[in-house]
């Protein structure tokens, strides 16, 4: 049995703050935190589990939960409740939680995928849309998502609680310059596909089955100039009412399950 | 000039913490508080703004934001900043909040409205989704939200925000007896649909032309028993991957647009 930190001065304490708080943190350390029993088992389960730390009030329920082959084979650290309650940044803790090895994937593990589905996010903000759309983006059967280096970080932990664990299964890839990645989708025959008010066809009037790369753009500014220049069509979700857009969570889900929808009719 | 209120004893300030923090307060009163330019503006617009708190350091803005007319025609009050953060339930308050009058349907403004497009909601729990649900809802063309009572209030401070302000707009009605109006909108011969996982149908696979129901269930939980053996029919929403679920406003966007695109090309 591991010996209980009672400190929050404790050094690992100290350090999983710092990652919860700091994306520059994560990216430096390649490392983010896993919240939950749920969430910390997939880590496991994908072979990204470092250490586990366990509150001393959840260590009852870890047996419960049929946990013990995951203790056997992680380090973890029992932690007394009042020190969880700083590593953690749910407002009712579960008691647990992993560090957890970013996955790490190349452009081309996006681009050259065969379902030739690609979403781009380009400078969205909130960390819970873009964990939605994670998940949003794994249902729908997408190769995986590019953003743009201004896009809110994935490994935030509130984006990492809103993937329901599509974090570990969707790729993705951070681009220093979103104009020249649509460039290569586009030199790969897929299409681009941008949503914008001022969209010259609706969504659903477009052929997707041919491969397609749908760009949700930033919730207050939606997609930037230099974007929608590169972009070979715009296209508009309709919209009744007196609405001036759509969340972007919702947006992107629309564009993708038409696109997915498509795939499936025809067969692919 | 009205005169600063500076102290959060006042009982107006009393007054609007009780409204932004209990459902039963705001229900009892039939107020809900309005928060921000944008939707304090909509609140005048449609003829249910109440009054209006400024904070001193927002008194400024709004020249600039042109609302003299807003401020003409409504009684007003300035707060100090300090008693505006105490009524305010954002991180950055823009210094302005309304007391707005609760829009009242009947149960018939939606199953006898001739889009017969019926979003029912059985017990869904969170503020944020329900708000995204109610604007995404405009956007579709339905005629209203039909809620069981445990779902959460839809003037919740979160709730009200994410609705952009739809909640002005969209029809709504709380039944204590979900089966019951289950029951009604059948009646009206408009099939209503539940998405299950268990569904014997995809979703894009049913003809929604001549009326639609979309049942939506408990973020956790999914939809009640005894409100699944009702249904007309179940309905899956395909996923690949491996997630248990998708998110309920994305499901709820998901149904909603498929029932809005059939209608469209069916030219209703």
């Amino acid at each position: 049995m591991a010996t209980s930190i009672s400190s929050g001065a404790n050094p690992q304490i100290k350090e999983i703050v710092k990652l919860q708080k700091s994306a520059r943190e994560r990216r430096k350390r390649q490392l983010f935190v896993t919240e939950g029993f749920k969430l910390t088992k997939e880590a496991a389960s994908y072979g990204r589990l470092q250490k586990i730390y366990v509150s001393e009030s959840a260590r009852d329920d870890m047996a419960a939960k049929d946990w013990h082959k995951v203790l056997e084979h992680h380090p973890y650290e029992i932690v007394a409740d009042s020190v969880f309650q700083q590593i953690s940044e749910t407002v009712t803790p579960q008691g647990v939680l992993g560090l957890a090895e970013m996955p790490v994937y190349g452009l081309d593990d996006i681009l050259m995928d065969q379902r030739r589905s690609i979403l781009v996010l380009d400078g969205l903000r909130d960390p819970g849309n873009l964990g939605t759309i994670i998940r949003t983006a794994e249902g729908a059967d997408m190769s995986g998502v590019i953003l743009s280096r201004e896009s809110v970080d994935l490994f935030n932990p509130k984006t990492v609680r809103s993937t329901m664990g599509a974090i570990f299964r969707v790729p993705f890839y951070y681009v220093e310059d979103l104009v020249l990645a649509i460039e290569q989708i586009k030199q790969r025959g897929i299409p681009v596909y941008g949503t914008m008010m001022q969209g010259s066809m609706l969504y659903d009037e477009v052929d997707y089955r041919e491969g397609a790369a749908v760009v949700i753009g930033n919730e207050a500014n939606g997609i930037s100039g230099q974007v929608s220049e590169v972009l070979s069509k715009k296209v508009r979700i309709p919209m009744a009412g007196n609405l001036e857009s759509l969340n972007a969570a919702v947006s992107a889900a629309i564009l993708m399950y038409e696109v997915f929808r498509q795939r499936r009719k025809d067969g692919r």
